[in-house]
């Protein structure tokens, strides 16, 4: 199952599955990422994973190849099929933490906002790996996903916050502190205890008739899924980006988190608290599942 | 100049500059490294890189391979030249946070501070990479590095500071907030405002005849140079490791940075301050040239 001409990963537009070890994406982490739904060879939220790559790239001042590039490119690996695109845009350079001149994006670029056309060829790398969609059961999106408290705290670090760079070891050091597959998912609190996501989701409470999910201006990931949930949710109800301690989410009327390739899961469990999914999440996760990210919330599978 | 073999690189211990594009240590940094200076051969400072390499495993829960073996792979890299090898350790396993059990030490070997030999072969990628030694200009050693004090703030994360993990984009922006070649290195502070380190190198004051270094229990990396010269330093001054301002930096008697590679240079300029090389520093930089790292700092070359 894999794309037209049989390939499951370019480099730099070319079928290929190996990269330099000196790549500077391993040396450092220095490039970002976006995973990205393909169905039935469309990805439905393409637009937010391009608008938040770019976000990146003038945050990491990293010359980004144009969109329409990396679409060709991922449709050349998706086919027509349901899968995942997994693009990452490294730095090219040598050695040493000083990023080369040319993978810098000229400061007119930046302020136009350019989809970098005039990116030079050997400023950055792009990683293009096809994999299946992710397999969550059927269960969570009709009895809600178990969740626990993570330990570690994220880290405030406001100029590399809401963008998907590649230094993520703070995510993998919190999905390594439970092997209990009765878990999901983890909650993750910053140093002063503000509830900032899950591990790989973004999260949502329903409180009061609003709906609130964390700011991401210090840590966290600024979710694809997110925006467009929050973008559809103004339309018909308060919305608010927020500090959310751990005793709102304990108490919250809904609990939801949200992910651009599983769409909108509802929380069933929480410690020992238990949810069912409620009417906020139902339509918001109802609206994702109908671009074909996730499954409606609490319905049977037909 | 490549070693015996004319080899350049290894991978898992066998010649290849390649490496499989989905990598976790390209995905999430989820992996450690070590730059180590090899004189004619040998690496005077080996003990304390595999001691920090140890310690960054037991922290990351990554089984790393036993000191001995990668000793022989760097040796064959480096043969009997003056060189750097460069240790990349990456986790194997699949896509998602969640590291592969296989990849994790037992509980058991990680008290012992056991070397790993039991570490399964699919459980972690060994990448060794041959570079030349850091060419630093003589003047560095003997008028002093210029300095300045960069915007960006280090994250506090002690889950992860002290190690050399790869998740390294605080310094590369860091180290991206200047062109002027003029600039030999800056300063970094963490949010609250304490003098951490220098982009790539540890930072020492010396105050009313104290040796000081900060803490890099929040933030910041535990230098193998650093280790060995605050063990030197030991025997005939005193020497804390704490919270340094950036007035105290300003103020002090003596500056300087080490490094592994490039071992005790002195700061001859921060901001308007200007400074000569001290006599601690002309000491310290003495012993540690005198295994061949760096040179003395404050004499002409011979």
């Amino acid at each position: 199952m894999t794309g037209r001409m049989g390939i499951a990963s370019l480099v730099d537009g070319i079928a290929a599955d190996l990269l330099p070890v000196d790549d500077r994406g391993l040396a450092y982490g220095d490039g970002l990422f976006e995973t990205i739904a393909f169905i039935a060879g469309r990805a439905p939220l393409w637009r937010g994973h391009m608008a938040r790559l770019a976000r990146g790239g003038r945050r990491l001042r990293l010359a980004v190849p144009a969109a329409t590039d990396l679409l060709a490119q991922a449709r050349q690996l998706a086919g027509a099929d349901d899968c995942l695109i997994k693009i990452i845009v490294s730095r090219r350079g040598g050695r040493g933490y000083a990023p080369a001149a040319k993978s810098i994006p000229s400061p007119r670029d930046s302020a136009a906002g350019k989809e970098g056309n005039a990116v030079p060829a050997d400023a950055v790398r792009s990683i293009l790996i096809r994999h299946p969609l992710s397999d969550v059961p059927e269960r969570v999106y009709q009895q809600g996903l178990r969740l626990r408290w993570c330990r570690l705290r994220l880290a405030a670090q406001p100029s590399l916050a809401g963008i998907k760079h590649l230094n993520r070891l703070e995510q993998v050091l919190a999905r390594s502190e439970w092997r209990d597959p009765k878990i999901d998912e983890g909650l993750v609190c910053d140093a002063d205890g503000r509830v900032i996501s899950a591990v790989a989701a973004n999260l949502f409470v329903v409180h009061d008739g609003c709906l609130l999910t964390p700011r991401i201006d210090r840590c966290g990931v600024a979710g694809v899924a997110r925006a467009w949930l929050l973008a559809q949710a103004r339309r018909w109800l308060p919305v608010a980006e927020t500090d959310i301690d751990r005793a709102l989410v304990e108490s919250a009327d809904e609990l939801f988190l949200s992910n651009a390739v599983r769409g909108v899961m509802p929380v069933g469990r929480i410690g020992r608290r238990r949810l069912q999914p409620g009417p906020v999440t139902m339509r918001l996760g109802y609206t994702l599942a109908a671009l074909g990210i996730g499954r409606p919330p609490g319905v049977a599978p037909q």
